[in-house]
């Protein structure tokens, strides 16, 4: 008999990668929530948990309320069912905390209904989480966090999604400044208009980050991580940044750059040794200025969402 | 003992693949020229024949011999070269004319000199023939003329080239209408600056175009064989180019675009029997209005230039 309740963990998540903005997000390992999720004869979503974070529990305000709802609109389910979240990913982070909760929510609901939709149609209903958290309903958090691994979001209409492989010997290091920068400011001081030149740059280095997951050419991923546009844009609401790149590069990370829409500051390195290395070399820089953060080091992870026990 | 002569193909290419421009690039394998290459004890270089095209002889007018100077100038050879060129590749096609020289001349050099330079070194010889041609200095024809196959120019400073496999079964259409389109012209009416949102898109396809070369997914190829910022302004100078482009596609073609600035255009299908059926296609909207044109249908050369005999 098929189980009533799962217990899963849900995937912290970079978007936004280097030259990617917009396009190109992955998954990590040992960075996530945990939720629970109850399959109930009575109909409907309800959040009966919610622990770590200071988050709504009305459905309709929270991410994994909606993104449920959006995955019984589409289904002749009868079910209903009641939802744990147990975060351990920040709000406001920029790894992907509200698309922790929308994918785990319609992940484990379509387990639980015996798989009636198709990861493609998973990443649209958890896009509707996304949608109430930043009132944008982008995928490049809830892409990777289900398909695993890195994602190339190719295009919203239709929506296409490429699963794209992580080299086996790939670690991410990610630092969390505690600051708050708005989703909306960071937004906000983008430019609408972008010069032919650097997006050249742009979608050569896109084209060569590709390349390099596909041929596990590490040297070719560092080059590849590239960001002509964005990044010394936004760079400039995160303290330290160049301060932290600079010191990720000297401490032999392969890249680095802005996660999400930040504040969080990715670094990739090949090996676990290089990504604990460059963890110090980041921590130093906020250590001496005396600002606070959280850091963390995973392998990428490969699968996205996994059930635990 | 080496021969003193050799006779090559080198092949013609469409630079400027649709997302992919100035970036991407690709080699055919039954259109290009034929070059005679001779070592001699008289230093320096001579073009002692040049067929099928009426160009300049004088090696600092040739792009061939500008191409075979900068190689010599980097060497310490005690020889000099005559080359012979064979053209079959129209000047001012968009299928890299001068491209096909300037490779041809350099690759030929290197062979008959034991191979002193690597095929990067090769790149940068042969786009001093480019910067004749067309006053810049680009790398996206002679790229995959060397290298064979598609090829990622990702930078420039420095010069990283990307060669990328080429699925089996891929077949390019590349029709040339007998119109001239100036370079200068084709480049002066692009913009400076594009919006971030198509930058976006031009990205995502890229990252989509390489994905599906790597995996030979045919579909995911013609999916992002898309260009939102340089084709709509750059087609208005080629007639009839909206209508060959539909009626390629529905004769099957996995995508159309331009071929380098024009004035020929390219489609890209799976199967040599759909690459004629697109050609038929193509040719009948020339037919039409009256337009002489050229038609070639050629399976995506993944060597580069060959040695014939």
């Amino acid at each position: 008999m098929k189980p009533n309740e799962i217990k899963i963990f849900c995937p912290a998540t970079i978007a936004n990668i280097s030259c990617g903005f917009d396009v190109l997000g992955v998954a990590l390992d040992s960075v996530g929530d945990e939720m629970v999720v109850r399959k109930t004869s009575e109909k409907g979503i309800r959040i009966t948990k919610l622990q770590g974070q200071d988050l709504p529990m009305e459905t309709l305000k929270n991410v994994a309320g909606v993104a449920g709802l959006a995955l019984l609109e589409s289904s002749d389910s009868q079910y209903g069912f009641e939802i744990e979240i147990y975060k351990n990913i920040k709000a406001g982070s920029g790894i992907g905390s509200s698309a922790a909760s929308s994918t785990g929510a319609v992940w484990a609901m379509n387990e639980l209904l015996d798989k009636p939709f198709s990861t493609i149609e998973l990443v649209k209903f958890a896009m509707e989480g996304e949608r109430l958290a930043s009132g944008v309903a982008h995928a490049d958090n809830v892409a990777p966090a289900l398909f695993g691994g890195f994602t190339l979001v190719r295009s919203y209409e239709p929506l296409d999604i490429i699963p794209i492989p992580s080299p086996e010997e790939l670690f991410a290091t990610v630092i969390h400044p505690q600051i708050e920068v708005k989703t909306s400011d960071s937004r906000k001081i983008l430019k609408t208009n972008i010069t032919l030149k650097d997006g050249i740059k742009q979608w050569g280095n896109v084209g060569g980050l590709v390349a390099g997951l596909y041929t596990n050419d590490y040297d070719l991923i560092g080059r590849s991580l590239e960001d002509h546009i964005v990044e010394p844009i936004r760079s400039i609401l995160i303290p330290e940044f160049d301060k932290v790149k600079s010191e990720a590069i000297a401490s032999g990370a392969l890249g680095c750059g802005i996660s999400g829409s930040g504040p969080s500051i990715f670094a990739l390195s090949r090996r676990e040794k290089i990504a604990r290395k460059v963890a110090d070399s980041m921590k130093e820089v906020y250590k001496n200025v005396g600002i606070d953060y959280e850091i963390h080091v995973s392998k990428i992870n490969s699968s996205g969402i996994k059930i635990l026990e």
